[in-house]
């Protein structure tokens, strides 16, 4: 993409109410723009990285059996009565209205009214099960405080996987393998999530939460600096400046956001719909249930909290927009000519690349700008390089930049990003 | 995809009120799930068909200098009434409501409200046009009559782009290329689309409506047999037995499904919302505008109306939920193996493949679940193939299946894949 080109600018300053540092960065670096309170357009560079972030999640649910599916948003009464939701917690989060008819509608923040009953239609014998289904789609709440940025939406798209079992060890076995591929998704996304117990509701002792550490988040995990405990501040058993029960290691009390969760749900819905299948002994039995949800908007924004320095935003290199920066620093004609053959080099050998061809810009706004917006990977093409035939490639986290010729630049740049 | 896991089964008879043949057969196919009238749940094999259906239209807008965004479908009660659309057309098409603190929320149907300002934030001068953004997005409509499966939906995803210019001529220019975008993108998913004209509004003489010819449709289209005069009923200038004006060819009534619309808005949002550009002899002028939709599920369900027959659907291969369709039509437990190993090699080589493997189902049922689900490429393993060491390949259309060895199949496939 030529950044001449490309919509949403970079902005100096910011002139809005946003107290979050990943909403002022965000919009700052063109990625977001803001609708309303809890609301925002992904504009291209941001909707990059929510696609990215989609393309890893899309991965590791196939890998673990999941199928994906797309429910709609707009919901019957009906399918929440049943659940006894649609009073409780009913309008305290979902927004609820009346259309044509006076049929009654609300707007889903959460799918189990949904895909239960769905499941239902196709699953009757031991043989349809285990089922791993699930979306990512966009959800509402009714949200009291939305001042987060991407952390808390009144809109936000969600990964929800919801996943079906004929016994509680199947169900156990599977809720092991959802948090082996949710670690394994935080990782990539260059988060470092805490695996957290938090409450399990009326049917389980605990349920787990993703949790990434940092000041701007809105939850507290106590933890141990000795051992691998974790818990949320609301069922803790041990406090801050407590010794560890388990290892006699520091318990400490820090922020967090919390990215991910997942639930055993047991028969909480399925009962609630008389979802029952018929075993290899041909009696009834009901269907468990667990249920498996990531923000996408909420990992965007955790990423930016975690990743930037005074400058800007550090993506890693799994979810950046784009695999590389190729700057043209000056408005030299030979200069354009070497970085435009350069650029459509590397479209055709397949690179996402973002070109910053703009003819106005400083040296200095090019680079800022390229700070600002973080991919980590950098080509430059100055007069300097231009003089020695060959284009500066600095990767952030390596020491310096390294000057090489074109030649060896693709062979490079397959190695460095076959890494992703 | 292994179909013994496939999640969505198909239906020999269906227990439903359902009067489309589009949503019949989807419903049959194990393709959608209906949740109310009007809205569904594309399960594995319709989101497959969606998604190639997006990829498809993301291609051709892109090509034409398209930028991908994605805004929210919840707005502001303001936005809309800076353009008077919140009391006209209002509650007659789009679901309005109040949340937590009174404000008051509709659900986007369209998004020029937001677009428009948002546009506005980032073009200040003639060198930030033209501009051109678009999304696929889902967009709420309380529709009065939704009996027409994925034709008209309460709910229902929409690529919608909006393009900004500078002077009528850009605009003009820009709206042929849209035009041209938009056959492509019919002719590629399959689709016969008749540029018709109609009504324009109070800013232009005409828009233009991309029509199917299909008795399913509820459109009326006026057409000439003779040269290419088409127009929506609702404006035409000539009557059915008509001899045509143009070339005196007759001049006929159809039914057709309209799966795009382009409209040039002009100023009709700009002016609203004070949307002017800095010319380059620095006076202020007004930004033109454009608007173009295309209905994601409306095409995929014209598709269906188009393209079957008594026994199924028939893709198109552009939109086919899996490149090819491998049956496995006995039990015996050699011809298991050799069909795994070429599931296995096909899945290596990158072909999307549907796998028949089910243990339980009779000859006969395989092969009408082949011709209901309706991918257009059919290999079939059965106890003569393996016999002869060869595998059976049809492609619809082609006069007979062919036998060939596996060597040759990969190589055959890579060619009649890459003409899609």
């Amino acid at each position: 993409m030529r950044q001449s080109l490309l919509f949403g600018k970079t902005l100096r300053e910011l002139q809005s109410d946003e107290v979050s540092v990943n909403a002022k960065l965000l919009l700052r670096g063109g990625f977001i723009d803001k609708l309303m309170s809890g609301s925002y357009t992904y504009l291209p560079l941001g909707l990059a990285v929510l696609q990215n972030i989609a393309a890893l999640i899309r991965q590791e649910m196939n890998a673990i059996g999941g199928q994906e599916v797309l429910m709609p948003a707009l919901h019957p009464k009906e399918a929440w009565e049943q659940t006894g939701r649609w009073k409780d917690p009913g309008r305290e989060v979902m927004f609820q209205f009346s259309g044509r008819g006076d049929r009654q509608y609300g707007l889903g923040w959460t799918h189990e009214e949904i895909i239960t009953p769905l499941a239902k239609k196709f699953v009757s014998s031991y043989k349809d099960l285990p089922l791993k289904l699930y979306q990512i789609q966009t959800k509402f709440r009714d949200e009291p405080r939305a001042k987060s940025g991407l952390l808390r939406g009144r809109e936000f798209m969600m990964k929800d996987l919801y996943s079906f079992h004929g016994s509680e060890t199947d169900l156990d076995e599977f809720y092991e393998r959802a948090k082996g591929a949710y670690l394994k998704i935080f990782k990539r996304a260059g988060l470092e999530a805490i695996l957290t117990e938090a409450s399990g509701g009326a049917f389980s002792q605990y349920s787990h939460e993703f949790q990434v550490a940092t000041p701007a988040g809105e939850d507290i995990v106590i933890t141990c600096a000795g051992c691998d405990y974790a818990q949320n501040r609301e069922i803790a058993k041990q406090k801050s400046g407590d010794a560890c029960t388990r290892c006699k290691g520091e318990i400490q009390a820090q922020r967090a956001i919390e990215v991910g969760n997942i639930f055993k749900l047991k028969t909480r819905f399925t009962e609630a719909v008389r979802f029952t299948y018929r075993g290899e002994d041909g009696t009834s039995n009901p269907v468990l249930m667990g249920c498996y949800g990531i923000g996408l908007g909420r990992v965007m924004g955790a990423i930016v909290e975690v990743h930037h320095d005074e400058r800007g935003i550090l993506w890693p290199e799994a979810v950046a927009p784009f695999s590389a920066h190729l700057l043209r620093l000056q408005r030299d004609r030979r200069l354009g000519k070497t970085a435009d053959a350069l650029y459509a080099s590397l479209q055709k050998s397949g690179f996402s690349v973002l070109y910053d061809d703009r003819e106005e810009s400083s040296i200095g706004e090019k680079l800022a700008d390229a700070d600002l917006i973080g991919i980590p990977l950098r080509l430059v093409i100055s007069e300097k390089t231009l003089e020695k035939n060959q284009i500066e490639v600095k990767l952030r986290g390596e020491p310096a930049a390294a000057l090489m010729p074109e030649k060896d630049l693709i062979k490079y740049l397959k190695t460095v990003l076959g890494r992703v």
